[in-house]
């Protein structure tokens, strides 16, 4: 029986080649006009490696159908026509590995952002919300990706928990549910393998993920977090994780690509991963194929304020890069890598018609923005409707707190008798994700034990927030420099989403706590009682549903407003954000207590 | 559920890398040794296109597990060990596309011959057995290419016949087979849609087969016969041909890779379609990536003599291309083209561990050849038994001619009365695959036309051979130039393979057609009454079970005996078995009769 690929087809929003293959071919030898014409543009052509002056293109059922010198047989009444007038035509950009939640928007709201700076194709991996809901939460990203006018892939979360016996999140994922996910139609992968010491050592749920996967034909995303490329790495090269994104060094990135990896670079609002490993192209010298541009991590700021792929394209041009490689790292090298190379990442016939129109290469102004055949954007603005994305109640209510917290929540009761405590305190770095294992003597009052200004030690709280247990989980931390009393509450808490309180008063953290849950998960900052800012995500506590420009500014004010209580950090939310983060050491909290992220144990409060 | 991988695995002979991944990590990590070690080589890098000195690679499972600057810590126990001596490490050659048949020999045979020079992948379209025995036939083609100890992939083949209306093939293939058959573990795509004005056309069977094709997720392979590249070729090119290995002029290279297909170089034993191609990249500079070197069609005097894909690469670097990129160009970008980049293609963990070991890198001395792990040959020898493949009674049982012919047979009677005709009469073209349409004046004797030694005019006669009808269709051909009594009759025929026979004497035709019954297929030579030699070809009466030397010793003295009779064209030979190939411009002849492949319509023996 001949396979019919309407069916899957329409569920992925475009038809497939095949399926309009006949209507292409009639618009490429001029028997039925086309959809769209771009006329007398120059052809960025990805395959060759050119750029082809005074180039046609004619588009139909939202696919190139003829790219060459003379698109005028292809025009008909009713075919709109584009004089590009010697404009760049730039394949859609690409952006092969990234995080939705990150940009604390959903889906749509990042597409709705990121389609005027020409990302026309994202390939992302839900892993927070695969956290928070498990697997229907991830079929729920894939359901809205599918929904989108642009190319949003899905790859399914692999490492969920992040660590497994050190936190419980609020779902575990395993091979089987791996395999059942490889059979939606827009999965396209296993998201980042994170556990690379367990795909090192063999580890079996681990390398049943990577079968599920391979099984299906798809790709396995990697993350190799280490700088160790001895038997670390050959260990986890030959266990089948096909790209990595984790690289820093210029070694990291040749030791990739010379091992059969694709390296991803990243240039996220906080990782600045391509200047040092472009040199691999730019100076060694190496063939540029197996190289990729990606961005991991934005935060709405920065795809509201400075771009998306179009500013890791610039940047990597800036770093010396060939305009037109760049480009390639940013389109077909992404496309191939998964699987996708005749379906989208080139200015070709039959692939999915996704263009950028730009009056200059270097510097990449996106002037007009063609996604399947559709023109989107115009002049940095969207020209057409995207409707909001309709979320179920079960996504709109995840922070589970089971009860009102109070500020005797936050108390943290001394050993017997104690006058004063040598307490285990997570240090935050500057600048740096990991944290310190600290040691502080901290005092005792009727029996509790209290944080520090003078030392600039304030407590830390993970709140169960999944399962309705009410548990809190007490410590302390030292690095914020609040210098007021105050509170910060975070349902944003990496990488099992429970919800994270800092704070120098009890009150003001019980009522940020509550604060956070009300609002159905966000961000809140409270001084003196008051609430300062607040950002509420009410999707799985990770994502707003209003506009990026909105979540920027509450951001920005969440920000400015943990300044105002005296905080000196850079980044200090993302810092707040990741102190649960139980798999990147030295010292963090989880729901089951203090966590060694050395030793990868449990460990006490109290030295 | 889970996909259990090894099932398939055994099929195709080698277990996929899922199923071993435990394995080749333990292996990497130094938990478990390895099979195979080679130490201190030089590592010919087709991902990075470097060469890296001084590399040891470790082999289990008949996978590369470790690739590295130091395997001491995999070897074991039974390990075996090469010591590589500083010999370049260059992955096992890939041919892109080819048709085993033009060998003359079993699949078993072609892979005997050609393993010695460092072919370990092959990508074979089965279209001439395809036209006899249809799909039974690609089937044990397929079988078979599984049963071998490198990489055999089979490709569907698309066009059967490839006239329909215009010949009787032995069998007939369409979408529907084509569906059923991409269900088939070694079916890699769909072989080249020669049918290049039905595809340009929106033909229906044309665009169902590569629907069929696409929705399998397989390659489709291209072949667009036509110097033209305007409307024609980007018609094609909507329809979904992914390659095209009938490029001749460097414009038709270009073109293609700019369309975004892969521009298949070809150096076959009759094509050189290399040198002026290549420049694309040596003069033009365009990305390397999109072009792949294959053989189309060797001869077994070529493969036993000349070599297969390494004299391709020689070749290719004899024309001024970097090795390393043509080396590419027949290995990585294959298997790229394939789907197959993490399966094959290069020296990197997981892959199937195929490689070359060689001195010189320009002139590619084959010194030792690994195989899924195995050496299978040293210093152009195999060192490995591959057993003779049993072929069942259908295969050879292929020419069915129903009776015995005599003389009688080849008899043209003359219209009512006339004491001379003028006869349409197929022109042979020296060196040239097309025919010229002659007209010429031939005698009356008794009732009966006559061929005409003075004009180098003699008969033709297409016997068919497929359905047991006795039917034997008669004309005329000029140019062999024979100049003695005799006949050659050949079972193969192309495309539809059917029996040709051409002689200057009647008698010596009905021997020859007979003896290439009685045995079961093959090439005759006659004259006087006497055989002068035979190829017995005794598989669907197109290839040979003997030994490719063997096959290529009898075949030379196939060629010397039409010499002997007068012939003095360059490849006698292939101009006899392509008188048929009714897709080819101008005069041609059938089982149905005349053919008019100008017109492409049914055309009389006499104007």
């Amino acid at each position: 029986m001949v396979r019919e690929p309407d069916a899957e087809a329409d569920m992925t929003g475009i038809r497939p080649w095949s399926a309009v293959a006949a209507r292409l071919v009639d618009v490429a030898t001029g028997k039925t006009p086309a959809d769209l014409v771009v006329r007398g543009g120059r052809w960025v052509n990805v395959h060759s490696r050119e750029v082809i002056a005074a180039t046609d293109v004619a588009i139909a059922a939202g696919r190139f159908a003829y790219v060459g010198p003379d698109a005028r047989h292809t025009v008909g009444e009713g075919t709109r026509v584009i004089e590009a007038d010697g404009a760049y035509m730039v394949p859609g950009l690409c952006d092969g590995h990234m995080h939705v939640e990150s940009g604390m928007v959903t889906v749509t709201e990042f597409v709705r952002a990121v389609l005027p700076h020409g990302t026309t194709s994202m390939f992302v991996d839900p892993h927070e919300i695969a956290n928070v809901l498990g697997l229907k939460g991830v079929k729920l990203m894939h359901d809205e990706a599918m929904a989108m006018p642009s190319n949003v892939f899905v790859q399914m979360p692999s490492c969920v928990p992040s660590a497994p016996g050190l936190e419980t999140a609020g779902a575990e994922l395993g091979p089987e549910d791996v395999a059942e996910a490889m059979a939606w139609p827009n999965i396209i992968g296993l998201g980042e393998v994170m556990n690379f010491p367990g795909v090192a050592s063999g580890d079996e749920t681990m390398l049943g993920e990577i079968a599920a996967t391979m099984g299906a034909g798809k790709t396995v995303g990697g993350h190799f977090a280490s700088p160790d490329l001895g038997a670390l790495f050959h260990g986890y090269v030959a266990g089948g994780p096909a790209d990595d994104h984790e690289g820093t060094r210029l070694e990291d990135a040749v030791a990739r690509v010379r091992q059969g990896m694709r390296a991803m670079l990243r240039l996220g609002s906080a990782w600045y991963d391509v200047a040092a490993q472009i040199k691999a192209v730019t100076e060694m010298g190496l063939d540029p194929r197996n190289f990729i541009l990606c961005t991991d991590d934005s935060h709405s700021g920065t795809i509201v304020n400075e771009g998306h792929m179009n500013r890791v394209v610039r940047h990597a041009i800036a770093q010396g890069c060939n305009p037109l490689v760049a480009i390639q790292m940013a389109t077909i090298n992404t496309a191939s890598h998964f699987g996708l190379e005749r379906e989208l990442g080139a200015i070709a016939p039959g692939r999915r018609a996704d263009m950028i129109l730009t009056s200059d290469l270097p510097s990449l102004p996106v002037e007009t923005v063609i996604a399947r055949g559709q023109v989107v954007a115009e002049g940095g603005s969207l020209t057409i409707d995207i409707p909001a994305y309709d979320y179920p109640d079960f996504a709109r209510d995840t922070v589970k707190l089971g009860r009102t917290l109070t500020a005797a929540d936050f108390d943290i009761p001394a050993p017997e008798g104690a006058s004063e405590v040598t307490a285990r305190v997570i240090g935050v770095i500057e600048n740096q994700a990991p944290t310190k294992a600290l040691e502080r003597t901290l005092k005792v009052e009727n029996g509790l034990v209290i944080g520090d200004g003078a030392q600039d030690v304030c407590q830390i709280a993970l709140v169960e927030r999944h399962r309705r247990t009410g548990a809190v989980t007490n410590g302390f931390v030292s690095g914020f420099g609040y210098t007021v009393p105050c509170a910060v509450a975070s349902t944003v808490a990496h990488d099992s989403h429970h919800m994270i309180v800092v704070g120098t008063d009890k009150a003001d953290m019980a009522l940020a706590a509550n604060r956070a849950a009300e609002v159905g998960g966000g961000i809140v900052v409270v001084a003196g009682g008051r609430e300062l800012a607040l950002v509420e995500l009410p999707i799985a506590g990770l994502m707003s549903n209003e506009r990026a420009e909105v979540v920027a500014a509450k951001a920005e004010a969440m920000v400015a407003a943990m300044r105002a209580c005296g905080c000196t950090l850079n980044n200090a939310y993302m810092q707040h954000s990741l102190l649960a983060l139980v798999v990147i050491p030295e010292l963090r909290i989880s729901d089951k207590g203090l966590v060694d992220v050395t030793a990868f144990e449990m460990t006490d409060l109290f030295v």
